[in-house]
Parts: C-alpha cells; sequence; structure tokens
C-alpha cells in the first residue's frame, strides 16, 4: 500500500523531544487513539522552535501564526499507556510562505510512527506572509514521508 | 463519602440533549474516559442556549463570553464507546454576575453520571459583566449536587 | 505542494454524516484544532458501517477490531466553533487485509478539508485478518487523495 | 458561591508535578479549555504513584485498576498556552475501597485552581476491591477542596 513513508532512522533527524504517553490517551483498543499523535507533533515543533532560539511566543508577539495546511501519520507499532516516545523531527521543504515537517517516533529506540506536517506562516487576518528567514533556513533535506 | 450528588430523577431537569458516545473518547479501560464528560456538558449547555432562542454566538457577538468557574461531575455507571447519552440539564443559583447548572446523564433511562458547572458572564477581556436577564431568569431552582 | 488530494466533489462520495463543532474542538487561534478532524473522520466511519447495517459494534463483538495504519487531512478552511460539518466518505482500494477511506468535509456546501485514512482488520491479539466480504465489497473506487 | 475550596498553599500538599500546556490544550477564548485540567490532573496521579515506588503499571500487572468516582475542579485563574505548570496534591480520606486526593495548580507559584478526586480500587471486572494497604497509608489528612 503506497509508499513506505519517512525514514526510521533517527539519524536523518535533526532534533528530538521526549514525552511520556497519558492515560487519557489511550482507547478501548488498549492503545493509544490515532488522533493523540498530533499533538505529540504540535508539542515537538514547539520544544524545536524553543531550542532553536525562535519560540513559538516570540513569531506570535511579532503577529505570525504558524498555520497547518496538512498532516499525515503512519502508524507501525501501538503506543501504550507510560511509553516514554520519542519525537524526531526535521525541517524539509521551505517554500515562501510554507514549510514541512518529517516525524519519527520511537520508544527504546524501536520506530512506532513516522509522520509529516506542512505549515504556512499566517498573519492576525490568516493571511500567508512569507517565512522568516531563520525558519526557511531551518530545512534541511526534502521530505522522505511520502 | 460526601453529599450524594444531584437529583438522579430525569423529571427535575428542564431540558435534554442526545449525543453519541465516540470511539476517541473511550479509553484503555473499555469506557469513556473521565475527561471527556466536561465536553458533553458542553454541548448540551450550547443546546440549551440555541433552544432558548439564545445562541451562544450571539451572546458573543455582543461581547458577552460564558466563563467556566467550577466543574464538578459524579461517575455513577460507566458510559461505553457507541452509547447513546441523554444529558438532562436545568439552570440554577443565578447570582448578578454568575449561574450555575446541574446535570444528569442517562443511558436507556438509567443514571450514569450527575454534574454540575458554575459561570460567570465575562467582556471580552475576561472581566465580569451582569447576567443578561434572560440568563438570569433561567435559573429554576437552587442546586441539588452537593 | 505536493498533488492537490482528494476529490472536492461530494458527487465523488457514497455517504455522509452530519456533526456540529464544539467548543472544546476549537484552540487559540479561534478555529478547530487540527487534531479534532480525526475524531471527526471516525464518528463517520462508524455511522457509515451503521448505515450499510453492519455496526462496529458487530464486528468487535465477532473479534474483528478495525486498526488505523496511516490518516492524513489536508486542511483548506478553517472550521470554527458551532459549524455544522457535513464529512462524506468512500471507501477505496481495499486489499485482502486492509481497505481505505477518503474524505470531503464541508460547510454549507463550501469544501473546508479532504482526508484519507487506510485500515485493517485484526484479530483481539492484534494480528491481521481477513477483511470479510461485505467489507471489501465497499470499495467503489481508487482513492484520490494523493 | 459555595465554600472557597482547596487549601492554596502549597506547604498542604505533599508531592509536585511540572508539565507544560499543549496548544492543542487551548480553546478560541484563548485559554486552556477547562476539560484539558483532568488530563492533568491524572498525569500527576501517574507520576505520584512512580515516585512512591508503586507506579500504576504495577497495579494494573497485580488486577487492580483506579476508577475515578469523581472530579471536581475550581477554575481561578486562566492557563494559557506554554505555561508550565505544578501541580501539587495530596492523598487525603481514604476508607477500606476509596481515597480522594486534592490538587493545587500554579503557574510561577501563583495559585490559577484548586482540585479534587475521588477513587475506588476494582479488580478487572470493574468491583471494587480493598485499597492497598501502602496506598490507604498514604492520605495524610482530610480533603479541604470542600
Amino acid at each position: 500500500m503506497r509508499s513506505k513513508g519517512g525514514s526510521l532512522d533517527p539519524a536523518d533527524y535533526v532534533f528530538s523531544h521526549d514525552l511520556r504517553v497519558r492515560f487519557a490517551e489511550t482507547d478501548a483498543m488498549g492503545i493509544v487513539h490515532h488522533a493523540a499523535y498530533l499533538p505529540y507533533l504540535e508539542e515537538a515543533r514547539v520544544e524545536y522552535l524553543r531550542a532553536v532560539d525562535h519560540p513559538y511566543q516570540t513569531l506570535q508577539a511579532e503577529g505570525t501564526d504558524i498555520a497547518v495546511l496538512e498532516a499525515s501519520v503512519r502508524y507501525l507499532r501501538a503506543l501504550r499507556f507510560d511509553d516514554l516516545v520519542r519525537v524526531h523531527l526535521v525541517s524539509c521543504n521551505a517554500t515562501r510562505t510554507t514549510f514541512e515537517l518529517d516525524y519519527l517516533l520511537t520508544v527504546d529506540g524501536v520506530p512506532c510512527s513516522t509522520a509529516f506536517t506542512a505549515h504556512a506562516c499566517v498573519n492576525d487576518r490568516g493571511r500567508p506572509v512569507r517565512l522568516p528567514e531563520w525558519l526557511a533556513g531551518l530545512a534541511t533535506r526534502p521530505s522522505t514521508h511520502r
């Protein structure tokens, strides 16, 4: 079924953030509900921006928001309550107004999921604006998620 | 343990709204996660305001928001995936700037939960404002939840 | 950026389900949070199975669960609190053990989002099992989401 | 309106856990949605059990689950995106089969919320079972939340 998606090698990512699965994120199949992954990606994005010294709130203070244009997740191995999840990410494919991120989620080094999000910078009326240079400059390689 | 909480008799409530449990709202115990009840109460509040011809968005258009001051839920019987839940509610105890609601959740007529929320009307800077008369007028009895 | 994704024409879908946006599903950008779309798709899937007389709980009673292998959403126009969202869906590309669904979300007939999910039937130990014939038979066309 | 609720003095609590507000947890009022607090309390409970060397998963492995009987939250000051929240907690009022917890949420030392949860230990069929001695022994004082 389709392409195999993003790289399973943590070395292909430039940043990682650890988080622990909450019980509230599980579902009646005993595993993390598939919708709960998107806030994990978002939390990792926020920590990535902080790590590169451009916290999201600074962007917002400058009147720029980061809109989500697309999100895609492949579920390879279930995550479970209390798992310590490492979210690896890398910035890809920046254009004048958009950028993309690839993600790999691992537990104890075992790949559990890959994901991809595409974003646009928008002003406070939701209109696309040019990416700040530092943000465009984060893109290090094309996305491999598709 | 403490008082027995709100009335289990649907006749003590003035409005009801039906909703169906989503799979996303269950947890690894196989039942609806306890945090998922609060959006159920909120959905019922929104439908109640619509039913009394004061939809929430009209309030917002007038610059008034309804803040949550307190929320309390008693879990009597588990809700499960695909259950059709009837949320009964009644407005209680309005003051100049606050009002309260009591709730009863039933499935097939069987009480599963009671709940209570307290609210204030606030302006767009989050400052308390006087309740609109129609809203104060909805309060029909003291809360029995505690 | 990439392909344009799924069809924006409701006539390309075979089923639709209406739901109303909850306040709890909005975020501080004033719109529906992007993670909230996945439970919308799930709710539509559950109603689709009910509509074709194979409710999800019957599947579960037969020891079969439907796992999510992949989910992908394109966000075209923001959804907002209290919007009445129509989720259109169509089953695509069944294999021996997997099937896919394409989705279109509209508000007042205006396309707001397209989405795609891929699924496998699994037994109660999470192992892939052959799709029931009726489920494989629902697939009416290839996915256009990518 | 009613009693003022739980103690605002961190010294009245025995354990604290820090977490950061996710963007996904905010709502269109620009603050953390009131339902998002319950998973914060749950996360703190899980870390508390880990800190006293009885991780939740050990309980589960012994066939015991912790059901939520009641949850109550008072919202004093809004939490916002990216806030670093300290959840203070203390165990209260254990009986043969139930126990309670009081909580205080602070940001930069400023009280933002108090909360209370009541729990029962149940077996894998959901029937109440006697509290393990270590769990009953954690209760250090009566609840002050009401």
